[in-house]
């Protein structure tokens, strides 16, 4: 307030670093244009005094605060740099020290040990102080996030940002390292394909959840390369609705979903985190209703009964469909108004009134989201989960029934109740004229016919599968740049006006880059990958239900995740905090979609085709479709079996086949078990030996098999009473 | 041939034991009537020169191959006696030393740990001079066969009966032990409720693989409980073809096979055997193609590749489904002919020809089976599988399929082709007889009127879970009981008049009951306990695909499975070798075969209510079927998509409650990860201790976090450019 509390405004000095304090650095990056000031730091803990929990608290219980976390972190031994974020919020950097790391790094290895994701047991670092160890930087960022974050049973330091105790830390992220960023981009933007390295790179730099996530969209990518090419030729030389082109594709569906979940494993495998899903830390609002000892590592432990949160689970069914119908009923309300006022209104304020349906969905369906997400998310809450990973799986699973509904309900409309039933509003079309003019006055409707739009299946379908992917793109990818840039210009504009938000910083010119890019990054959201790989299983879904409509379809997928690949690049560096890397194993409930919707597919697939294959011939009946429902039935019957039987039939053939990396690995562990035997003695081989055989046992052994030889001999005399009788 | 031999026949020596000789010990079981001499032997290896392969070999080359294997026996380390079985063939009996035994012990478990069976590793035996290891009588026997007929990489002698250079030796069994056979079934015969102790003394005494098959019948027996109330109170109170019933059927039959799912594991692991699948050793006639380092143990092995035998086992499929057409269509062709000669037919001969098609059938499938299963031993030895395991499997799947369409091809024909569509005969009645008449003559049918027999269905029902069973029963345990003792007497008698078989044995009157009991027990067959699977899972599919046609049928085989158990028991004990135990962890593809009829019983069961719920009302228009065919596709769609959804839920909720013996295991692998780590270091924890902090140290830090403070502090005095300039 008073102009005399500016002089406070201490330059950075690297006493203020709590150890052995390294100098701001400056990596600059030779290659690069962008070369920023960069402190030489791990991770940033943001501490605020001003968010709404603590607002209240009196200064000297903030100040109290920040001494206790930063003589926490300092007896931990981390480095601390605080600088100033915004008025009552600094920035804590932290840097660990090799001695650090390297205890973490056994700890973590220990851990990966004890629950068999390690295939021999580590050998403690030799000497904590000697030269360092070299961490890829996804191990480095996750061991030291481990290390602030984690319960203290599992040797951490239990900082839960905005849990218990720790209402001042709002968040703790990673500052993105611009150098590497622009490079990634740059040679990706030059790149057709890209190759396992690059796989390996995001692996080392980001962690293995997002790096399964780019192989996913990778392999996925690569496999629509086949369904694109067979859905070129059926669309240039098939009939609609072929036959042979839905059994290709709801085959390379099966195949594709089969063959990631095998190419999975071997990832995993690979990157040395199989099994590591039993490894996830518990999450710190998870509450046990008692205590127990683990009953596998012993250790006493909060407990919740299984059995309690598989009932609440169970609850999530009846809400789902409960949603679903609602979700459903306001669609189909939707979609008969749409209808009506399209095909048959002609009324007052036509020409408005058109768009009113789509407003109507774009206003309805994200408010029902929004508050299904609100529910599901309490009711997640309440199911207690004890890993974050659990959470997210339930949490996911609830979500996708209303993704769902949302995305594919327009077209199972259409294929369903308009094409196939529309023809009943011909010969009713008096009574809903008479119907609707009691309430809007005459001459509301003028069309007194009614048509069958019977492109509107495939013009929904297009809008799915191309335009809107197209609009997507823009507003993921290019709308947030713009926004940047606009954004940027307005404020300088806005600031020279006004000057009200652009704070002045008295930063020490060396870190002024530096500090000014952290507090920006400090207001990016949060990165959800499970949102990219929403999107992509609901793009799969589109090929898997309804591919038949539209074979072109494949092709444009194709293309779009070209170009997601990279946009996806693009939202990590610039419109998103840096992920904290994790480890993962599988893209778990998304999995389970996969299949799901492979498995719908050899029923919506097949229903298509049996419903529509014909239509052409059968439009000039005025009736659309004339399958009758016992064919329609059979066909998705036999469709359904047949795709079990392919489904059975691959996995036979898998099973089979074992890959390289799993017999490596099979073979790894084989290595190390006998590398214990070994320890443990000098194998049996030896121990035979020990039957000592001297000349004067065999001489004895000699003399028995002679004797045992004249048994043998005795046996060919003996004969039957009958024989006997004889002599 | 002349009498001068007969001084040969030498007396029972201690002597002719090759190693220190126990002398033959009678155990005298005090408990039991029966007190049979005994020799204290583990197994016998029958030497047989007069068999068809070796017959036409010198006596020198005879007597070689004795002196041959009795030396390898000897240098092994086996004690070996020799006594005679029948003319030109001796018993070789042989034990293992307490020595032999323990290397085998130890190899058994570096086998088991380098695979992942064991938790722990093994140490070797302290020494194996020192007293023995006390081994089940299970144990003992697996061990001694494996140290018999293994191959030498994995420890063997490599004796495989018939094979190879083993031509001589017939086969290898272990006699029986009366005392403990009579004991067990004495027991048994007297408990209504086998408990937990008897599986571990079949377990201890016949191995897993047995033991598995009667906890699997037991626990079968126990579950049956539920549908057999169910099913009188369906009987008594509600009406035919029950929806209720059906449904209650429906869940049991899943519950109930993914409840032994998940039984087994828990068996396999409290047996020790979990994984145990990996270790079978590999058959003596599986033929590489080429040679390879194995991918795991590193060793150099045999090897066919498994694509080669991926692709054969395809060819399965035209060949069951070519089996499946002609068994089809030889019950087609009979039943026909039976439901014309029963109804329609009525000219000469009848009261012969009504037996014709049961003729027909009891001929005609019995030599088409034994041809397909001819055909198809052929096919799974082509496959070329290395473990008997893998060999057992592959032809019990093959023959499964016939054993499916031989049990229910009746039932099914019954239910889908004579009862729906039977009321097509009447009309056609005239063109029907016409034509037979054509070919028989005049008045060959005299009955023009044709009337469905409603019961048919119920009555084959009734016939194959009641009375079936009950003749099954007595053919398959007491026959055999009663042909024993008939034969004895005719024996005897036989022997009387020409004791033409009789053979006149110079055994010591000590050990002659024992050997009596051998000679015997060598001609007996060898016990298959795939036989018994099969009878089950029969039974089982009885139940799962047409319980609802007569709701009684679970009692039957709740009562039937009371018996069987000891039935069972018996047919080991008296009617077969004793059986040589193995380890087992699954009941394999039988598991396969019981999903399989699970999932199929939910297409037929829900059929069956679809088209017979109502057949009272509409059986007075003469048509027993009114069902349209949307409505029983839509039914049999319905129930299948419930049971997928049921099978889902139960698989949920047996995820999130982990069995207790499974937690139990995982426990102790973890300790024994522990235990390894405790060796390499003394733990982290003192790691972390060695950060040392002075007091010195800490005075600075105070200072720093001091000046930290004012960092936070100057960040309150931050103001925005508006502010400034305000100033």
């Amino acid at each position: 307030m008073s102009s005399d509390a500016s002089p406070i405004a201490i330059p950075s000095l690297p006493s203020q670093t709590l150890s052995s304090a390294p100098s701001p650095s400056p990596t600059p990056s030779e290659t690069l244009a962008v070369a920023p000031e960069h402190l030489d730091i791990d991770l940033v803990l943001v501490f605020d005094a001003k968010s709404a929990a603590v607002e209240k608290e009196p200064p000297a219980a903030i100040e109290d605060a920040l001494r206790h976390t930063l003589s926490l972190l300092a007896t931990a031994g981390f480095e601390c740099i605080v600088r100033v974020n915004r008025p009552g919020s600094v920035f804590i950097f932290v840097k660990a020290s090799d001695a650090v790391l390297s205890v973490a790094s056994y700890q973590s290895q220990v851990r990966d040990w004890l629950m068999g994701v390690r295939t021999t047991a580590p050998s403690p670092p030799i000497s904590s102080t000697s030269d360092s160890q070299v961490f890829t930087v996804s191990e480095r960022l996750r061991l030291v996030y481990h290390r602030l974050t984690a319960p203290e049973k599992d040797h951490g330091l239990g900082i839960t940002p905005g849990e218990g105790d720790w209402l001042f830390i709002s968040s703790i992220f990673a500052p993105h390292d611009p150098a590497f960023d622009v490079a990634w981009i740059k040679r990706w933007s030059t790149k057709y394909v890209l190759d396992d390295d690059e796989l390996q790179l995001i692996r080392d730099v980001f962690g293995e959840k997002i790096a399964l996530y780019f192989a996913f969209l990778q392999y996925y990518f690569k496999w629509l390369l086949f369904p694109s090419i067979a859905g070129i030729v059926a669309h240039f030389f098939f009939s609609p609705f072929s036959p042979i082109f839905a059994i290709v594709n709801s085959v390379w569906c099966c195949v594709f979903s089969e063959a990631w979940k095998r190419h999975e494993v071997e990832l995993a495998v690979k990157w040395g985190v199989k099994g590591c899903s039993s490894l996830h830390a518990m999450r710190a609002t998870f509450r046990g209703e008692t205590e127990r000892e683990n009953p596998v590592t012993g250790e006493k432990e909060q407990y919740y009964p299984s059995w309690k949160r598989v009932m609440k689970q169970f609850t999530a069914i009846p809400t789902a469909l409960v949603a679903g119908i609602l979700l459903m009923a306001l669609q189909g309300v939707v979609f008969v108004i749409e209808i009506f006022l399209a095909e048959i209104y002609d009324g007052p304020l036509k020409q408005y009134l058109v768009f009113l349906p789509t407003a109507l969905l774009a206003t309805l369906v994200p408010t029902f989201t929004a508050f299904y997400s609100i529910v599901v998310t309490k009711m997640t809450n309440w199911e207690n989960h004890v890993t974050a990973h659990a959470y997210e799986t339930s949490l996911t699973q609830k979500m996708f029934v209303l993704n769902f509904l949302t995305s594919y309900m327009g077209l199972f409309l259409s294929s369903y109740v308009y094409l196939p039933f529309g023809h009943l509003i011909e010969p009713n079309i008096d009574f809903i004229t008479a119907t609707v003019q009691k309430f809007v006055g005459e001459k509301a409707t003028q069309s007194k016919t009614f048509t069958i739009n019977t492109l509107r299946l495939r013009q929904q379908y297009i809008y799915f599968t191309a335009t809107a992917q197209a609009i997507n793109f823009f507003v993921e990818t290019l709308l947030p740049y713009i926004q940047r840039r606009l954004f940027k210009e307005a404020k300088k504009l806005s600031n020279k006006v006004t000057g009200a938000h652009a704070f002045v910083f008295n930063d020490n010119p060396t870190e002024s880059a530096f500090l000014t890019r952290v507090r920006a990054e400090a207001e990016f959201p949060e990165y959800e990958v499970d949102e990219d790989y929403r999107e992509m299983i609901v793009q799969f879904g589109y090929l898997s239900l309804f591919s038949t409509v539209w074979p072109l379809a494949p092709l444009f997928s194709f293309i779009n995740n070209w170009v997601e690949l990279r946009g996806d690049a693009v939202k990590i560096c610039l419109d998103t905090k840096r992920p904290i890397p994790s480890k993962a194993e599988s893209i778990g409930a998304w999995l389970h979609n996969l299949t799901f919707l492979t498995w719908l597919g050899s029923l919506t697939t097949s229903s298509l085709v049996s419903l529509y294959r014909n239509s052409s011939t059968t439009l000039e009946s005025g009736i659309l479709v004339s399958t009758r429902p016992w064919m329609l039935l059979t066909t998705i019957l036999l469709s359904e079996h047949v795709y079990f039987a392919v489904r059975y039939l691959i996995a036979i053939i898998f099973n089979a086949l074992e890959s390289p990396v799993v017999q490596r690995d099979r073979r790894e562990k084989f290595v190390s078990r006998q590398a214990m035997l070994d320890t443990k003695s000098s194998s049996g081989e030896v121990l035979e030996k020990k039957v000592e055989i001297t000349e004067e046992k065999r001489e004895l052994w000699r003399a028995r098999i002679g004797q045992a030889v004249e048994v043998y001999k005795s046996s060919l005399q003996v004969k039957t009473e009958a024989e006997k009788k004889e002599e």
